[in-house]
């Protein structure tokens, strides 16, 4: 019923997107150069920082674009007309995107990904974009939240049962170790991305022994590296016993890696095993800890004084459970006129932060290259120079008296060139590099935008120039309204 | 760098299930035969009832289910034995599921799918069956929540830019239609599924011409079926009156089926908006509304009298925001013992609604006689027989003293046959049948249970029988644990 061979990802986009292609189309407006922005507008989890990923998926998206027969057939029974779909048949993107890498941290209203193409490809991709963008960075963000939370402790990312469908498993598993974790349990998604997967048994393999005992025996008889389950049945009583006299039977022969925890009163369970464990002189055994956990409960059994070693996190991960969507947009800001010139368009909002920036830019991170760290985004129309010979005036583009002169900086270009007239220029990265990345990134941000709750807001500053731009094409429309 | 010609989901499952299943199969237990019940423990939302969804993606995936060379591959590299690695090669589902169908109304700690089949592949498909039935389920009652509060408007799902990934765009606007939705706006969804889909035109289109007027106009001489979003730059002032004059320019050359509202004070701007329709005399175009809906603002919208027909549903339903996991479980039941006999197990734990209901089971819906009207789920041990000429004790299952007696009554089987012995056994169904089927049980339920709030909690009951083995089996693990 579902079953298509040809089956593509060129339809996965909202009706209105072919719809308004089909205007273009029919206009000859459709080959004209229009430039989007992709931004999000308030910050996820109220972090202070978020951590850009998707682009990897966005690649392959792009690389594959067209209509497939069966496409084209299911356009047809909706009836678009065969001169589109002819033009639609030969479709490919054979335009310019400019992207954040990943593992790059990334703010509100920063742009994070440039499509400049011609109005069709660039409308029709948007969807996809944004499902994309929205996901990923939003788990990738809260990884990296928990990771600051716990940063010596191993975490695991545990969540592929609660995520929403298969795809949120694998991406979010890797979106989950690029912010900062170790691994992930998900085995697909550790042979996709070459992730460490981690893993070792359930209840209901002590269900199916019918004994603590018997089970960690079968395991540790068939498997060198050993996590013991301890609560199946009692944790103090039967789980931690069991686990230790199977850890004692076997000796070296096997890795007593130690115990895990999934239920119960974790604060209270995890110091009387770690006392058992060290009684029994297993010093080195680790204590890995699930159920339910986020940044908030591991605060609160560290501050509990919890003793935990490792973290799985599942379900408040895989599914952003405080914030399960990021809300990225993806806005025209600029289209080819009559004249065959490019034309900066805004969107006027009832609501101040809806306002669009209009025109095509670059997003530049000021380096205060006394300290090292970064002094903001600082995004300036496309073209313009940013003159590191002089002090620069960042300021504040809705409180414009919030400003500041930079001294001595280095302004860098945030924006890659992944595709050229629709050409791949871009080279991938492997999760580890992606990872760095990130490690570096964090580091030139003070703390006091890292932190946990209340974070400072980072400044993502206009330049005079294309602050005036904006203003004025707020006030030609304010003007229009009066007429 | 993710590019596996032969991927498959084989590998989408937790990396404990093919440890477990290692340890199975090197101790001689993975043919044993094994039942798992896979259910929720707490209705989601709140709701008095959820609507089942996924067996459709359950049937394709056991039907595809076998390692490939790069799965095979890829656990080699994780140091799994030959020995293992060549059973895994072989290694085809050959057991018998049975499941509750698609769009039926199901409760808490009632299984919805009953997995039996030998120990290792049981243990291998919970991962993808939870990660399926999870997000499907979630969403469709989600969907149905929101239809409840709005049984004649018109509604849409608008959600895949938010959606977490591909997979949950498309399962989600399946699951969404399943729960009363009339259709989506993403067309590979409507595609796959054969749904409804729905959409018109962006902002971008009229930031495009620049023009309200102008971009109408290109529409309305490009598409017979026309709605037009009025709020890109001033939705009173601009949008309306310009909708309005291009639909009375173009006549009876368009069908002019309304305008769409996206932001701004929705209550007044429809109201407003309604009005100035009228006046025109168009009191058959609808208003169509979307921006960050979900139940409770379609209610307070209700309650100020808001003039709208139609509803655009995204981020809150396809993310399932308010609570964006379901938790189900998959939870052993019974094994085959060193005898050769199936052998019910329990899982003890300290929160009582957490220990599993033990044995094989079988699922009835009691519908009385007399009102046509379901009096709660009646589960037995398998086997056991309902006699329905005698009148039926119902009690529940913890609080026993609360019971009835149900005189002239049918037991309605509702866990069908998908698999048996590996062989697919069902038809799957049109979504529109679906939709018939929960059409169909929801009026099966009285009010009480289906309210917004504070519904009422629906009987789901055990058999004297399944109770008694519970019972025995807890009383069992209480006295080993005083030993």
């Amino acid at each position: 019923m579902y079953q298509y061979e040809d089956d593509s990802f060129m339809l996965h986009t909202d009706l209105y997107q072919i719809n308004m292609t089909e205007v273009y189309y029919n206009k000859g407006m459709h080959e004209r150069t229009a430039i989007f922005d992709l931004y999000f507008r308030s910050m996820p989890f109220e972090n202070g920082y978020a951590v850009f990923a998707g682009l990897e998926r966005i690649i392959d998206y792009i690389s594959k674009l067209r209509f497939t027969d069966s496409d084209l057939e299911y356009l047809r029974s909706l009836d678009y007309n065969e001169d589109f779909l002819a033009y639609l048949e030969d479709l490919r993107f054979t335009g310019n995107i400019r992207a954040v890498e990943e593992g790059q941290v990334v703010f509100n209203n920063m742009p994070l990904v440039q499509v400049e193409a011609p109005l069709a490809e660039a409308q029709l991709i948007e969807t996809a974009l944004l499902n994309i963008v929205n996901y990923q960075t939003l788990i990738a963000t809260k990884a990296s939240r928990i990771r600051q939370i716990a940063p010596d402790d191993t975490l695991m990312e545990f969540g592929s049962r609660r995520a929403h469908e298969f795809d949120a498993a694998v991406w979010g598993a890797r979106a989950a170790v690029i912010g900062g974790f170790d691994g992930t349990s998900n085995v697909r998604a550790a042979k996709l991305f070459n992730l460490p997967p981690s893993g070792t048994h359930a209840h209901a393999m002590v269900q199916a022994y019918g004994d603590d005992y018997e089970a960690f025996k079968a395991y540790a008889t068939t498997h060198k590296d050993c996590v013991f389950l301890v609560d199946t049945f009692d944790t103090l009583r039967s789980g931690v016993p069991n686990a230790i006299k199977v850890a004692r039977e076997m000796g070296d022969k096997i890795n007593f890696i130690g115990i895990r925890l999934d239920s119960g009163d974790i604060a209270y369970l995890s110091k009387k095993a770690r006392m058992m464990l060290d009684e029994a002189g297993f010093h080195d055994a680790k204590i890995i800890v699930s159920n339910d956990l986020d940044e908030v409960t591991i605060l609160s059994l560290q501050s509990q004084g919890a003793k935990v070693d490792s973290w799985g996190i599942g379900t408040k991960l895989i599914t952003a459970y405080d914030q399960p969507a990021l809300g990225a947009v993806y806005k025209l800001v600029a289209v080819e006129n009559d004249a065959g010139e490019l034309e900066s368009r805004i969107k006027i909002s009832g609501n101040v932060e809806k306002v669009t920036t209009p025109a095509k830019k670059n997003v530049y991170r000021i380096i205060n290259k006394q300290t090292g760290m970064s002094e903001g985004e600082y995004i300036t129309h496309y073209g313009e120079e940013v003159n590191t010979g002089t002090p620069l005036l960042m300021f504040h583009p809705v409180h414009t008296i919030k400003r500041k002169l930079v001294h001595s900086f280095e302004a860098v270009d945030l924006l890659k060139e992944i595709f050229i007239d629709g050409e791949l220029v871009y080279k991938s990265n492997t999760v580890e590099e992606i990872r760095e990345r990130l490690d570096y990134n964090l580091s030139t941000l003070w703390e006091e935008y890292k932190r946990f709750l209340n974070p400072e807001e980072y400044p993502v500053d206009l330049s005079r120039e294309l602050w005036q731009i904006k203003q004025d094409l707020i006030e030609d429309a304010s003007n229009k309204k009066l007429e």
